[in-house]
């Protein structure tokens, strides 16, 4: 069976694709896409160490950039796929943005939202982790293993 | 006795004038600075609705700007005065920034970091609360009034 172009896996490939992307720029490899009626209307990667921002989070560039594409203020159509769990921060960005859906690959066991005990995200946020979490999660490794 | 140039109260008045500013734009009246050295480093205003951009909060503006002024990644070193309390998006930010101190005027008691049970701070961050609140509240009364 062919994967359809639509499928959740599809878009989080786009989101790897990103974080590959970073991860070649000496970034942090964490990638994002931002998806509205089937189709990407934004993309993004970590760009902390470039912007020299340490909220220039995929998820907070994706978001921004969803924003001008779609021309409005809330995300509650879209879906965000990022290949990490969010931290914090993009949480409560989601939160303001009243993302639809989310769809995140490897857990961030130190820092990602979860951890904390209160839900950070909109209470409408549909959510749907570990989404080839393995290939996300090697990249990571990957990439610490090379800066030791 | 004259107030100091370099007191907390001189600054959160400099933070104020920014949440005036945002007023006069219609937008959501906050306003933020960063001083370090006892010097403002960047001064912001919430411009969620200039932006169309629900993330583009006061402090995240005014982080951001204060990366580029001292084009360091971390403000261990910096005091951001910020009329409202911060959100979780921002206290998320303000983590990673690493911010040595943390002065905010009136208490946001709907979306508050603070009514977190889990400080989303940097453990190192010093905070100081309710700095002229009455004035930062007064200002965001008045909007919400417009509003209806």
């Amino acid at each position: 069976m062919e994967l359809s172009v639509h499928s959740d896996e599809h878009f989080m490939k786009q989101a790897l694709k990103q974080a590959n992307i970073a991860f070649e720029k000496g970034e942090v490899p964490v990638g994002a896409v931002v998806v509205a009626e089937n189709r990407i209307i934004a993309r993004a990667h970590n760009m902390t160490e470039q912007l020299t921002d340490v909220t220039a989070h995929a998820e907070m560039l994706a978001i921004t950039a969803a924003f001008d594409a779609i021309g409005g203020k809330y995300l509650n159509e879209c879906t965000l796929y990022v290949t990490l769990e969010p931290c914090n921060m993009c949480a409560g960005a989601l939160y303001w943005a009243q993302l639809g859906k989310l769809v995140f690959g490897a857990s961030d066991q130190k820092r990602g939202f979860t951890l904390n005990p209160k839900n950070l995200l909109h209470p409408r946020t549909e959510v749907v982790r570990g989404l080839l979490e393995n290939q996300s999660e090697s990249l990571l490794k990957q990439f610490f293993a090379q800066l030791r």
